[in-house]
């Protein structure tokens, strides 16, 4: 029994004539063309494609589907993006295009429709499916569970190998998660019959298990297990490290010793997506947008970045005060305010440096606070290096610039402490930041140099006063 | 049988009193110590506990290990901080912990090593186990056949199902990977024997099949396995997108139709680490260290920094030039230069918000540079809208500096210039230089804020003179 559904496979030959634009295959209007495309075009490009297309067009595209291949496109699109295409067709063909995915990944569609959307795709799904989507849609958006498909393998406590075999025989669909061993209390309790996880066989063990053999002799124990379960209300972070720690790299959502559903490797996949589209916009000093940027209007745009823009701005603002302190000096020698710009630039750049390194290795490096004092004498020692560097080629700018040896004395020694004092500042704020449970991203480029820049000219001005300017 | 090494496995209780630090661990000198400290910490941390230990205490640590233990150990580890525990313990040590990992892993350690370890280590291994190790590490670095695992389960095309399983059960642990299928030429070449693959036997396929039936019934045959197996010499990016597209995450690497080994879940898992954190690196103006922050030395970090530091630093030295061309208008109203830094770190501020979301986007969501006129389209609009903001902001900012009613409208006019110009250069720049195959993670904050501010401060004492100051 074939396991992938083989529609057509494209050879070569046919490969090298296929369509290689949605837009083609639309206007050609046959089925046969989609399916083409769909396999000659590698997974993010049908997604974008689709994405691209407008709400008549994708009417277009889901009125040429067959079973097949609207099962294959379906299982390649991002969330947001089929959304779109169930908020373009009827509520019934909606309805059957979502009845096509397992039902975690059909609950993250629904949540990206409008409610009365969502409310009218639901109504049109046969009762059981709704009521199982229903179910997963209550749990609160970035839990655990609601990432997690609720159905399972499992067989009791007095099961053999073989019968384990039979029940993901019955259910292929849910075999890559392994089959789970449970036992159902002896006497029913008043508010729960609900059954208790023992343990659970991953799909090797399935294989390489004699199969006369008990569950139970072949399963990881629940205290090992939970070792890479987690709770229903547990946040995405906890997901993905229990997920590091998993041997086939899924996992269990338990509550109360029940377990409620299986967060897949592809589940686990998409919440490694998000928590990185997270990470990454913070450290672009700005928020997450949600939905693919294609799909987001510029209004949408505006609300992401304008609140971090303005905070930015608002801290900004003090070095004008830092200027205006300085205001005879300025007047005085109008050459110092030419390398203002390069002397906080190279102040913000090195605080950047430090800042995205210390971050990606909190990520994955296990770095943390107690590690503070190394990173320090480590970054000091790095600043000195760098500082020493930078005023020499400092000290050359200026003299290109003609203005003399005291202006050229201070950009140099300018240049050296900033440098070593954006080091200290980046070595030390995301350390800080975590230990006091703020997400260290938030220390964005764009925020490390808005700290550097005011204090850079502090430093720069005083060092100018001093060489007696 | 059971699968996975089961040693004493913590119990809640014993949880709570096991040791955290390994420097504990290594007080107490006992194998159940380490054991304990095994099953309780999370994986990240015992890679991060281990490499801070210096040499003496490596050296500890391999004196109390149980060959249950240190195979739990060096599967946790990272490959360079298994590579520092070889490093510091007799080679004959070395290499039986070493033997403890599959061949790709392995590798990947030894790839750490300096050259005279790593000849004494292999050295120390058996015959077998050390040619198999030498012909993946003539692999090129980064190549796709570097990070395969040469030994996988196959059947020819005559088998059964059963005899798939019967492979599997021999092997279990290539089992997770699948079991290929392959022919033998009937007429032997004069310089190869090597088998072609017909198709491959996913592990959940295994399980579901009919014991009885042909294998060639049941696997995913080769046409359709070529969309997500790679070439030899593949690149790393390559292999990630395979990745994606196959089924179970694995990614067969095929030279002319000769299946040379399996990238496993593991090793995809290594390579998106990997890009991930050259990604990272670039996006903050600075070149990957290529092995954890903790062991790099400032000597490795200012040579990760320097080089990009001073191109920023000759890109940002025009605006001293920009500067001193203005030197009339500052030294006629100081107060101009009040201003400088908050308006050219806005306008960097909202190139790096652009350009980090395009990057995420074109990595992601598979944004192309044929969407160039949709981004720029959407980027100007939301750079109108954000324009607008800022110059309310600035106008209200430089009325509290009491600068007076030109200054106050250069401000205003100049923020809503840069930040439109910032958004349409960060809207481009990426695009373009992904179309003429730069990698477009080199826009990194720090060169966006370079390109801005130049150009910004044009615009600025521009706009300046045209107000008539």
């Amino acid at each position: 029994m074939p396991l992938f559904a083989r529609t057509t496979t494209p050879t070569l030959e046919r490969l090298r004539r296929a369509p290689a634009d949605l837009a083609e295959v639309l206007a050609a209007r046959t089925p046969a063309a989609v399916t083409l495309w769909l396999g000659s075009t590698p997974t993010d490009e049908v997604d974008a494609q689709v994405a691209a297309l407008d709400r008549r067009e994708l009417t277009q595209l889901a009125d040429v589907l067959t079973p097949e291949s609207a099962s294959r496109l379906m299982d390649r699109l991002e969330p947001h993006t089929a959304g779109m295409l169930l908020d373009a067709v009827p509520a019934p063909t909606a309805a059957g295009l979502l009845g096509l995915l397992p039902e975690d990944e059909a609950s993250r569609v629904v949540r990206t429709l409008d409610a009365d959307v969502a409310a009218r795709v639901l109504a049109s799904l046969p009762n059981a499916q709704s009521a199982l989507l229903r179910g997963l849609l209550a749990w609160p958006e970035e839990s655990a569970a609601s990432w997690m498909r609720p159905a399972y393998l499992h067989v009791d406590q007095d099961a053999r190998v073989a019968d384990a075999l039979a029940a993901a025989r019955r259910d292929p669909d849910c075999a890559d998660e392994g089959v789970y061993v449970d036992r159902r209390p002896v006497h029913a309790h008043a508010f729960s019959d609900e059954a208790a996880l023992l343990g659970w066989i991953p799909l090797r063990a399935l294989v390489v298990a004699d199969p006369d053999a008990p569950v139970t002799g072949v399963m990881v124990a629940r205290d090992e297990l939970r070792g890479w379960s987690v709770s229903a209300l547990a946040d995405q972070e906890h997901v993905l490290r229990a997920a590091d720690d998993s041997p086939d790299g899924v996992v269990p959502v338990l509550e109360d010793g029940v377990l409620l559903g299986v967060i897949t490797r592809d589940g686990v996949q998409s919440i490694r997506e998000e928590e990185g589209d997270e990470d990454a916009a913070l450290q672009g000093g700005t928020s997450p947008l949600g939905r693919p940027y294609l799909q987001a209007s510029p209004w949408r745009l505006w609300r992401a970045r304008a609140p971090w823009l303005a905070v930015l701005f608002l801290a900004e603002m003090y070095t004008g005060t830092v200027l205006r302190a300085f205001e005879d000096e300025l007047s005085h020698v109008v050459a110092l305010a030419f390398f203002i710009p390069l002397l906080i630039g190279t102040g913000g750049n090195v605080g950047t440096q430090i800042t995205t390194t210390l971050i990606r290795a909190m990520g994955s490096e296990g770095l943390r606070a107690r590690d503070l004092v190394r990173v320090v004498w480590k970054e000091s020692r790095t600043g000195v290096l760098l500082g020493l560097s930078m005023a020499a080629m400092g000290a050359a700018r200026a003299w290109t610039l003609g203005v003399g040896g005291p202006v050229i004395l201070t950009v140099a020694l300018s240049l050296a402490a900033i440098v070593l004092w954006a080091s200290l500042i980046a070595a030390v704020l995301p350390l800080i930041l975590r230990r006091i449970g703020i997400d260290p991203a938030v220390v964005s480029s764009p925020m490390i140099a808005t700290i550097v820049d005011g204090t850079g000219l502090m430093i720069y001005f005083t060092i100018a006063r001093a060489v007696a300017l």
